[in-house]
């Protein structure tokens, strides 16, 4: 009788090797690994990470280069809603799980496997994340997290592999990194307690840069399409682009307090130049084209959509609708934001856009106007004040 | 017959200078002008000033030492509600007017004055401020504005007070800059457009102080009651004490772009070191005491109650309801924040709270915890996607 | 020399009556007229408006269907969001107005025309929603409104008509009504104060039927497409046929208590059948369709949507975002809704849709599920309640 | 060795009469019944259900009389917000569980037991109220379930407990009942799918009242104080006057739907007489004494915290702050309002306030008003529509 098939997500860390081993030599499965990039491996890396799954013995070994479809299904509303977890942090590691939950469910749907697994421990948020993508896209297919299910701890592992002569690099690192398309993210040590900033040498890109420089960013409808007048094929490689001239200013270091979608609260370190600067670029131009209002309903929705997307829900048909909203509201979000960069830090100082509200012809703040006068102003203030001026009048007669 | 007496807001400046003159001479006014200071003059300025209202003939003049107050009825709670209009500008001018309004309503009651005057022009959003206020709080009193009535220019101005024999300053400074407690606008020349940054020149404070620092901040209850742990009789003065650390360092200047009262965009420079850094150690402090749905609600009630301050709205009884929510939320938000100071920037680098949520004993994030198990997130996975599990598989079978 | 043209919003009723004449015969205009038929006048009565028009001595007079137009721009995203205002009024007469104005202002711009003029009252809503729409759609255009100018009264209105030798009815009806597609309003008398009941004869719709009737809506993506399985070439035809059906039951007749735009507040009854009969029809099948999340945004734009509808701001983009939100929502709301119509009242006595997602297969609430198990939400409760138990724990500690 | 306490919710009915039974017997506890009167039971009901308990062998049965307490916990909060799930059900059963569980937990507290037990199955939203109070209030403390746990079927408990001599009537009503302060509910055949109205022999309250009858509800800062001025000693005992009146008419019987905490949707019939005319009196009131923008949030806030107190959550501190929202907005919710009840409807007919904002001193919506004018209110509609204005012409320059 054939061996039952697994899908198993794999990185080729001490987590999911042990679980290529244990689910075929301890469970009898039939492996089938699949790594799913969202922009944080390399062609070696990914190279390595195959060679790695064969020798451990997986049937096949997939690579899903998954960074455009990320982008479009993901980055892109999380760059029109400015989304920012606690006003912080860019959803980094959060969006990325979801896009790599998705490729896998779809990678066992495609085979047909009789199984899922991830290398999630029971301390965290991805393990919540590859659970309900898996329930949802793939119900019925068993779930197996042999690290969370066995509550097992590194030394365990380590153990394990050695008695199964696998051969790796078994030193912990100090930090634990994460990278991708949308920033990595750097936990250990100082981000475990409630106090301390990540040192220098923590983070993974080195600040090579000094002195100042600007930069040129050309949305259209909401998306980064140039830097610096140089026209991208996709705005993956604008990211990309602005990551390579900002990323070596240490730009966008922070630390993020949240809330884990299981209650607890965590705090994870985070480097993010490219990131963060369109996202605060998008809003500039954003503040210039779009109506209070549209402003103030986007933030809102924002907020809500990135908590969402951070717990995992981007399968709830909500997401769609606020996305529908996010895709209306960048009809007129086109023009240059000019961006300077500095060592740790940057600012954006201005923007052009034939959309831009703030022009001269219709009132400059501060001056005379053509389209009012005073006296409109006069009697807009007597109505706008109009309700609460009878509230007063109320509350002073009851007060008598 | 006695003449009528009105009551002029009075800055000293150009503007005031000559409403102070029109309305005694050319309407035969009696002038009771008052100063409200909020934390921008110096008492040798305040003395000048008063020096000035006498001279044009006012017939008393009063200044107003509003700064607790104003912190009282307004700094607190942006404070608790961590207010940024845009997320950007930590509403200093709006504050600051409203503060200066009431006073003025309460100070033209008192005299039961015939009528009020501010030196507002009709292009702003001051006038709406005042207008609004003086509406709600001394409703019948005429509201007199020469320099909007009669739409009048710098030019036209100066020449009335030269004509008059009047002596000041009549240079125009390039930019336009307003202090206070909670900040320092700078308009001017780059802000009248969609694009520039304000130069090194421009920022009334210096950037004196280079390498790093940390600084320490208590909070209780949500308000800043000690830095470096010298306690503080008032918030006000730990506020000062900070900005005496901080503001050499140029850290907090941003350009804001934002809606008017009135529908058009302005843009206008501000420097904010203490105010900023306070926000944002309240925020972090927050993040660890505070529910995720404590966290949520704050903000969308914080965006709304920063807007329809910015708007003049202070008097709406909702801004008291919302008030009484931010009181409520700070229960815990009490112990101290860590802050390192650098030139142009500075970082929250951690807390330490009796009311952290974020402590080892209830489960560390990314680590086993007591409280529960693997086998817990499992059920709460299924049971927290199952809706969108069962819109799925609706989904799918409406499509085949 | 040619006069100069003005366009004219006439109703043949007594402000816009006195208009006409005063416009041309005072102040010289070239008057052209026009009605917008919004779903409340018969053919007759369009007519009649016409000869009168025309017997004032108006250049031209037309008549604008706007019927289908209406229900395309603006009822059907007051059904996709359910809108009520104040959760009781279907915003009847604030459309009608809005949509009207839109049709008199692009008459004005295809004509040309120098002026426009509408017969408000300085005291109401109607007059920002006129003014607003014609700074907006045709700016530069002079507006002209002789009744709210001249403060007149009634009586003068009447005095001046006669003098001219103007025929018509000039007795005032005890309450004033306004019909259209999406309900009628009556006001005056009872509603002028803050107590009391329209009395049955006050309503133009008698009650005739008594028992009780089953009615079947059918709607696709949110529309009304069918009543009773009789399909309608549109949905306006849908609306008017089941108003013929439920009218004779004195349904959904009510008070609205509301807050007008410029700060005072009123009181208006309305009966509004049918409409209210698609609300809760259509909200009910939604219950049934959408997740619990949709529903909660729809709600709570749909709430800011019908106010700002109501306060004339149907060209703020903010209107079209939210509008491809509501249509996004709408993708699964197909299906039949049950309403039983009784005197007085009705009830939604259930639905029937391929999207239902109260469906046996997935879980009956209060029956076992095979979807998951009662261990899987012992784990939900553990975690779903996880940050307040830490909390709760926090705060028994502190108070030790 | 003593036998582990065990406390048990206890109603009496089959699931808890099993419980009691396997508890003791089976597993060896030592038994602690309570139950918790929300205003569902009679004293000869709760007498009857102690002598069941003792029957049943357990060592104490408490009998908690809740209903003050229960109304000063969280109906008084309901009525402040006007909280109705999906815009209809009052949430009856919602409210009365979590006090239910907040004093059985107290007890458990009390007693220093080692577990508890609650008689919920594994398919509704019960279980999950009461696992969570329990997780939190009491946590360590053993959650019991055996009818979850054992997925035990009506007829395996009624075979167990014939078989242990257990007598009591074992007959299944056709429909389950629960009856509380804030309503009764009533499930069972036609809510058991999408369509179905119960039918009149099926509600609790048969209708005997015909014709028609005023009621005059006081109200103080949002509290029913009396009925028919008839002063109460407490609003629980105005709320019992009000229903002896209008429960005989069945006013506000309707069926509910909505979504569990679990993810799945259940439908739901209620009668709730008083709290219904309660919540529309109230919010009546409110639109009269509040503005605009304290009723807007309030709606808010009370959707999201009606949707929390319904998911279990009424510990989140989230819900102290908004309890701290709604009683300072209603500081002027004070006034009589005017109710028609009839058979199966009631109308709410006005108020009387000394906080009333509409009143004619203030100008009467549709006349002429003394606080502002005409030209007033043209000034405001410019600058209201202002953004608008300058949007369009943004756009149409564009278009050319």
């Amino acid at each position: 009788m054939a061996n039952k098939k697994i899908v198993l997500g794999f990185s080729g860390g001490l987590d999911t090797t042990y679980c290529a081993k244990y689910l075929s030599e301890d469970l009898g499965y039939e492996i089938h690994s699949v790594i799913v990039n969202t922009g944080g491996f390399s062609d070696e890396e990914l190279q390595k990470i195959e060679t790695h799954a064969y020798k451990l013995g997986v049937k096949t070994h997939t690579t899903v280069n998954a960074v455009k479809g990320y982008y479009e299904r993901i980055i892109k509303y999380l760059i029109f809603g400015n989304c920012l977890k606690n006003n912080t942090y860019p959803l980094s590691v959060s969006a990325e799980r979801l896009s790599q939950a998705l490729h896998i469910a779809e990678h066992a749907k495609k085979l047909n496997a009789d199984a899922v697994a991830h290398g999630s421990t029971g301390a965290g948020n991805d393990q919540v994340r590859f659970d309900m993508i898996f329930h949802i896209m793939i119900p019925g297919v068993e779930i197996i997290t042999p690290i969370r299910d066995m509550k097992l701890s590194r030394e365990q592992e380590i153990a394990y592999l050695k008695s199964k002569g696998v051969e790796m690099n078994f030193e912990k690192a100090v930090y634990s990194i994460n990278k991708g398309l949308w920033g990595t993210s750097v936990g250990g040590k100082e981000t475990l307690n409630s106090k301390g900033m990540l040192p220098e040498e923590a983070w993974p890109t080195q600040v090579t840069k000094t002195g100042s420089e600007e930069v040129k960013l050309h949305f259209e409808k909401g998306e980064l399409k140039a830097v610096n007048d140089q026209q991208s094929d996709h705005p993956v490689d604008a990211i990309n682009h602005l990551q390579s001239i900002a990323g070596a200013y240490g730009i966008a270091r922070d630390i993020h307090v949240g809330d884990t979608i299981i209650g607890i609260k965590g705090r994870v370190g985070f480097e993010a130049a490219a990131p963060m600067v369109i996202l605060k670029a998008h809003h500039a131009l954003e503040k210039h084209v779009l109506t209070k209002w549209q402003l103030q309903w986007k933030d809102t929705l924002a907020q809500f959509y990135g908590n969402w997307m951070h717990e995992g829900q981007i399968l709830d048909p909500v997401m769609r609708d606020i996305e529908a909203y996010f895709t209306s509201s960048q009809q007129n979000v086109t023009g240059d934001v000019f961006v300077q960069l500095m060592p740790y830090r940057f600012q954006v100082i201005g923007i052009e856009s034939k959309y831009d509200l703030m022009s001269s012809k219709f009132g400059k703040y501060g001056e005379m106007n053509t389209g009012f006068t005073g006296d409109d102003v006069r009697g807009f203030s007597k109505i706008f004040g109009n309700q609460t001026s009878i509230w007063t009048s109320v509350q002073a007669e009851n007060e008598k």
